[in-house]
């Protein structure tokens, strides 16, 4: 398995995400692997998931801010457990609109942060329209972001790879799994932000067999040679620029 | 860039071409930066090109048997500059017929070099149906060689990466260069092993010019942080399975 | 062929479409059979069509208001021949634009109307730009009614099966028919429907010859077995979300 | 749901399954489905399994004859507690070679057999190639079976639909779900059947966890008010053919 | 429209089809366009259509031979009209299978009629598995005839453009019209010659009302500057391999 | 090569491009091949490409209408070098934003100059997101033009066909050359043309390299027959819509 060696330098992630519970279960082990390695790790919450993913919130009688405020603390909580930071736009869901000044807020996150990888959701989802367009505005910015000619603080941007994390019904989202990442090392915090997500907790079992399920694929792409455990936990991705790459492996 | 870390085990590549020229101009800086790093690498070619690619020959009235020696010699050559071991199965082209026999062949090679990466050509190419042919036979001899069951000398194979190498019109083979190979290092090597086939010297300026073009498409997707020269010569490269790692970079 | 026991419970056929006479030509023989069953049909009309589909009307000299009202009772006849309730929504045509808040009122219907099933335009159309932006918003609303969270009266959505209606170039429309509905038994209904709209006289024909050979095509589908009658007539309808089903047939 | 009325025909189901195990896996709910309302199910085993799906038995230092013998008794044992008749037509694994003998066992067994329902592989698969080749000819048989000029006992066939069933790796194979069957009714039995594989009893796990995972997908394109259990079980299919019916739904 | 000026050199049109009606039906129009206009038409039948496209005539109680005989002539008559000429291969039918012998053949014929345009099947057609084998066979053919090494009379073909003509069911085929060809000044003659083929005369009324629906379409991509009649007959084709031209029109 | 006769009427090439120098380097050969054989030529430009397409004026510490002084004068000279006119609408870049306003101004266009066949970029270009932003509203505005209730001065547009040009990474963009169009006859005005955008100065070899590399595959799929010189010069477009032609060829 490829394990690049980037000469000391720090890497830094960028996370861009609908709502904020969605880090947590796509891309839980893909934040708390760069962490665990010295990257810094900055989570984007375009909103609070407050009316599409807070169900049992509004089931239980509560008001819109109180269910931000809830949503919020939660993605922190989470995002502490997994060691990433968090940046929360309130640009409000279901829907998530895109506009011009939510691109340019996402620009100049890309120029202060200065991302060596960005995820995102796919750009097709047909049961959630905040995802694709969560993933349209994020990739767009990235472009903007280059433009030395783009008004905004900071240097123009390189080309940082962007990979998609795993909707919910992948096949249906043209979601093609290229690049599965081995998350065993550090599945337990995974397991541990996911328990900051108190009122989702049928997606706990739903994530783990999700995680076993893209383990055994792994292990199968991988071959015997590799030793991998039997045990393996994999999240899978989908890389949406060509690898660059100084080795075919 | 990545590049993996192997902790001292030596990585071994199998390079299976239809025709004797393919691996040079398609391959040959994969080839090069194999084995200068160590790996062992071997290159099978099915045939020897000898009705289809090799119009100059037949045009100076050169016999069969004569123009397959010609194209072997050629080949050893090229191999020899880039590092490389050839295996010459002389099954034919115009058409290469897939038969169960070399389908048998290659398996017993897959158990007997155990690859840790696979090159071979793509499996859709309306201008040559020789190399389709030949990337069914390589792919279906890894699976093959992966069973215990399979009778055939030796251990049952991994999973090993497959990456085909570029076509000659790729946007008409469904090539979709997901990995681009940064080959600056030993272009030299590869123009040295291009000059062992005399007879198509007009390949030689087309396959440099298409070095610089993948080259620049490389520093496009790597970004100005990468610092990478500016005479960047690159290769493109389709991968068919998920990549395995253990990083998202 | 499949006909679900749906238990005494009543259907609820949506029907949203760009123009004023498009449920008539493309969807009016699984309107009439809804409606003959005994299921609610209600037809969102999203524009009247005014100035991208009332060519002739324009060439006689018309004025803008007096070709929407012609085209409002034009549709109202047809809706009426097939059993169906109209909703116009005056939106506007050529181009129809998309709109936070004409999706709002999407959504309103769809928690009153409370649909089983969704018939709408295909996502692409390279003909006529409305039909595409019918669509999103259709099936955007559709999304967004389903939240508990969402501001609108009602209860949350289930997730009723949408079925695209047939464009008028579909292989150009990437319009895979993965339904072939059997409307014979309603043809003559919606031959009466189609009828009510005399400027387009040309297109009985056009609609009649396509239900034939749609109408082929189903027999060929289903087999000798069915006895099904040699003047079958057929609509055709591309399924977007997965069937759920307790028998596979 | 849709569940159509046969007005008293028995229906025949017929799977085609390129090794022994396969249809207990993939297709082991829709099996019971059919056999508990009655229809005749046959599974064809166009081969044991006995070189690349016995890994175990290999390891054991177990014979070819010995392996396919227990793969048979295993099969069996499987498809009596589903309640389907078995046919194996030994036809050899890794790799499953096509014929014109072999698919003409096939077109007899059409005539014979005279299907409502055909299940088979997908004709995509990168990991093994014997599933699309099972898949060609059964769909190919299917085709030839339908020429009053093939010279075979019985009467041409119908146009029976055709359904794969999920590969292992179903967005490498382009596996679209287009179909979600409840299997929750017979998954007791279907746990049965996989008890009678104790060879592969890390699978029984696997293949559960899918269809817990399958039939939350089915739940969420079906809506709440569906009224669906919260432990349905879920098997996905890819419907190759249209669908032909007399209602949408 | 284009219609290029070849400079008074004669075409010459190579139709390779799997039975002996196709030619008719798909490509009449195409046909009796070259003949009218001089060109040279080769109408390659590789069967007789005797096993699965004579279903009247095995109803009847007729013998094999005596149907491919029947066949024959019809196609002579039809191919007369049409001012084709026939050659016959025999090589059977439901299934066609594929082989070297087949290929050959076909390539000698390539470089003895040195065709300036080939037509021939889709690659895919799921209803009839010998088209693609027919269109499969053509296209190697194509490709060999262009090799130097190749041994058959004649010299290396060049590289004829290759059209598809449309399949029975066209979207589950993966037919895109990428060209429409206006065929309406040789109607008539498409007529007389599918007059020659009594036995499916229920296809002389599908076969005009299709020409009539692609005459739409044809209209409809060409636009009222054209000043086509009101009675424009189209035929839809697929290019396979880009259009090579001296002008984007 | 096709080469149609229109009769003594004068074409109308009309391009749209989102950056001042686009059409330049992707379409200067049709642009002067076009204005060679009398057609007239307009190319409008929507922005001057002062953000995103300046890099090094920005990095001289030019100010922003500077720099779009620059960009105009700059096309201007191309346009004239190649025998068009230009249109600037100073629409901004990076991003390029779509509206109702700019769409309708292209509409006038189309109604003014009454294209008889159009170019622009392609819809999908994930490394810049003005180019399809270009397309979307240059192939709308197509189709609204066409309507005769649509409010613009001048007759309702037909149907001129439209060809998308290269894009940078073209297997990235769904980019399929379907056209290849020989352009050696005016390459030196092509060269000509980008010699007046000294800036990009590495782009003048880069897109000869191009040229060559597709006058090879031109020459691949014209084959021998057409006499083609050694030096062919080539462009590659994707056509959108069918070809409607009077001959297959």
């Amino acid at each position: 398995m490829t394990a690049p060696d980037r000469g000391g330098d720090r890497g830094s992630l960028l996370v861009v995400s609908a709502h904020a519970g969605d880090f947590v279960w796509r891309a839980g082990g893909a934040i708390a692997l760069a962490a665990e390695r010295g990257d810094e790790v900055t989570v984007v919450c375009l909103s609070y998931g407050e009316r599409g993913e807070s169900a049992r919130a509004w089931r239980e009688g509560r008001k819109l801010e109180e269910i931000k405020e809830l949503r919020r603390a939660e993605a922190e909580a989470a995002a502490a457990a997994l060691g990433a930071t968090t940046v929360f736009l309130d640009a409000g869901d279901y829907p998530l609109l895109e506009s011009r000044e939510l691109v340019d807020r996402l620009v100049r996150i890309y120029r202060e942060v200065t991302p060596t990888t960005v995820l995102t959701h796919t750009l097709v989802d047909p049961y959630n329209g905040d995802h694709p367009a969560a993933a349209r505005m994020a990739l767009q910015a990235r472009v903007l972001a280059q433009a030395i000619g783009y008004e905004a603080p900071g240097e123009p941007l390189g080309a940082p790879p962007v990979f998609c994390f795993e909707p919910h019904q992948p096949e249906m989202s043209g979601f093609t799994p290229n690049v599965l990442l081995d998350v065993t090392p550090v599945f337990e915090r995974k397991r541990e932000a996911m328990r900051c997500l108190p009122a989702q907790q049928h997606m706990w079992d739903y994530y783990t067999d999700l995680a076993k399920r893209r383990g055994v694929q792994l292990k199968r792409n991988a071959g015997p040679n590799l030793g991998l455990a039997h045990a393996t936990m994999g999240e899978a991705y989908m890389r949406l620029y060509p690898q660059v790459t100084a080795e075919l492996s």
